[in-house]
């Protein structure tokens, strides 16, 4: 087999292409975003065998955002969910994760792998798919599908090393209302269960990093035992698996293979903070892959708007890259609408953390030039500053074509102040 | 004039039914609401001619969502107003505002104040629509307002009371881009700007305070000066105006007249928890009622969201009372859709923020609830434990009546590991 460079490797010695392209996108000198990938804290999706648009994930780089398409059996149309994929893309993500299990998989996948975007999948799924059930998947099998998403160019592999029996111990030591909400995670209990033995995941973790390292692809090391309602965000399974990817981090980043860590899950917003920094401590500051945290349990049909609150605290706490949550979470596969609004919630939350990461920089300019527009009544300079200014449009022209709006019409107090102050004086 | 005794002198002797009626909604000791409202951290608007369904605002009471509605110049149609009040009271709306300045006033106030909840209003939108413009608003014509408002049976005023010459010079001293985006504020700047004169809600506020303890309607002490962008929210305007309130809350309660504070605005996501906090102290932690607080200006027509962002971090630091932000905000008025959805997720966060406020209790344990459904895979109970079970069906029920969802369908990770743990321990 022929063995590649890693890109960390590479970083090592110089600054590869890859590199000077991400650098420039996020303001970073080369040599800067170089040396950070060497020390794992910024992370680069691109598997050397499909050239695509990069994204970097880390310190220093803006917060991205990942969508999640993908069959299942119930729901099984491969051309909706690549149209899923394309309105995810024209809303702002960063990034996809193909998490079909219905249909035929390396065809849905070989249509996401098309377009022009880091791709992530878990390859547990398709294990479980070819062996009928998680308790007949065996080592060998999953390797083998590890290999063959590598291959097909595939740029991250959500692999759920620490769901292992220290994990499992502490799931039955202390039990949770939910017990385990994440699937990959589920099917690692289950083969742990039927078989007694270790997740090979875990055990042969070294080869797996052969594996990734062979391929220059990145593990985002999955939080399988991430809790699945706030009861359950205090139970040890959640640290227990912290600590043990934790380690792992430490060990990729040995063996020259990128990774991300992908954290919790549903848990209070006072929780959220810490979670963030525990994380980032046991990891070395590697970057941080956040499912939620959705700070509450009761609002199915709401949960973009939950997962933006609990984004927003991550965010203000170094999180790094946000899986966006749509409405239709908990009960649905999602459709298109739910993917836009999913999308735009997430990447006006990634927004709103990128403030606060960079300060007064580009983005403050963003949401500056929107209070310039504003203060000038130019509704056409708002609908270009904002985010998703023909959304905007739609709701202001609903009224007619006015220049102050019909919330305060000629009572607009920007418009007063602006007469009697005059222009701005600075 | 007949002296009536307010609330708070009336809790200085014992306690009122009113109180006895809060508390218990409260799970507090009817002597503990009591004693909170005379140190001024509770507030009950609740004025004596009109009675109706009460909210306790303040410390140990459940966070409070107030809705605005009414009419403006350009879009007056009362009869949808008072739909979009039913909707938002349907969706858990705690007090309604009529902002209305476009039609007949009383007649709308009127129509607002037959509703069974407690209801504010701005004066000095009614005075400038009497006066033709707010340069011509005269202290007799405003404090006549007032009082018709407090006969009429309105239960909190906002009073910009802080905005004032201070107020007025800070905004010169160091400018703002969008210098005043509070309707009322703006009015006082425009009287100031024309007279010369100090506002006359702040050089004549023993007597504004005697009018209000003689009618036992409270005070919400306006944030006139409230910054309209993020580039505004570190300007001084704002914090003068802070200093200005807590001062004139401790007068306030001093007087035995009840009051809550309104807190900004637009600002970062790191600035909210400080000025939360800020607010809390000059005010001896009076009751805060946040409009905002928005934490990026590119969003428009997702507003709701971004308020809910800022809310969820105020409500980490203590804020009490929450503004329903509406999708349509900066755009347009909204409509009843819009009052709808912002409601719901006000609501929303305000629970959310209510988990962190009571830890284990009454809160946390409607989300065990759900987290039970969901482990059971019972659908009508989740959709009962859900806030907006109705929405949730909606989404749920578009794949057909499935045991597990079509989400991950036969591979529902809660299914599996419940099978292989069994029951749950505890």
């Amino acid at each position: 087999m022929c063995v590649m460079q890693t890109l960390i490797k590479e970083c090592l010695k110089g600054v590869p292409p890859e590199v000077e392209v991400v650098a420039r996108d996020e303001g970073l000198s080369p040599r800067q975003a170089a040396r950070a990938i060497t020390r794992g804290r910024i992370t680069v999706a691109a598997n050397p065998r499909r050239p695509h648009r990069l994204s970097a994930i880390g310190e220093g780089c803006r917060i991205k955002v990942n969508v999640n398409i993908g069959t299942s059996g119930e729901r099984c149309d491969p051309a909706l969910e690549i149209r899923k994929a394309q309105a995810a893309l024209e809303n702002g993500a960063d990034t996809l994760m193909d998490l079909s299990t219905g249909g035929d998989l390396p065809a849905m996948r070989k249509a996401i792998l098309a377009l022009d975007v880091p791709v992530g999948t878990v390859p547990i799924y398709e294990a479980v798919r070819r062996a009928g059930n998680a308790a007949e998947v065996t080592s060998d099998l999953l390797f083998n599908v590890i290999r063959e998403h590598c291959r097909q160019g595939v740029d991250f592999l959500t692999l759920h090393c620490g769901v292992n029996q220290a994990a499992f111990s502490a799931l039955r030591l202390d039990p949770r209302v939910m017990g385990v909400v994440s699937r990959g995670g589920a099917f690692h209990v289950a083969m742990m269960a039927a078989t007694g033995e270790e997740n090979p995941l875990y055990s042969e973790y070294d080869y797996l990093l052969e594996i990734l390292s062979e391929a220059d692809v990145v593990a985002s090391l999955g939080d399988g035992m991430r809790p699945g309602c706030l009861y359950d965000a205090e139970r040890l399974a959640k640290v227990t698996e912290y600590v043990t990817l934790g380690g792992l981090a430490k060990r990729a980043l040995a063996a020259g293979v990128q990774r991300f860590i992908e954290g919790p899950g549903h848990m209070p917003l006072d929780q959220v903070g810490y979670n963030v920094q525990m994380l980032k401590e046991v990891s070395d500051g590697a970057p941080l892959y956040l499912l939620g945290p959705l700070v509450t349990d009761v609002a199915p049909g709401y949960d973009h708007v939950v997962g933006a609150m609990g984004f927003a605290v991550a965010a203000m706490h170094g999180a790094d890259f946000f899986c966006m949550v749509s409405p239709a979470e908990h009960l649905a596969l999602p459709d298109i609408d739910d993917i836009v609004e999913g999308t735009r919630v997430a990447k006006i939350t990634a927004h709103a953390g990128d403030i606060v990461r960079f300060g007064a920089g580009a983005h403050a300019r963003a949401d500056l030039k929107m209070a310039e527009a504003r203060r000038r009544l130019n509704w056409e300079e708002q609908f270009k500053a904002a985010m998703y200014g023909e959304h905007a449009r739609t709701i202001h022209e609903r009224d007619g074509d006015l220049e102050t709006c019909s919330m305060c019409g000629d009572l607009c107090a920007v418009k007063m102040v602006r007469d009697i102050l005059g222009e701005r004086e600075k």
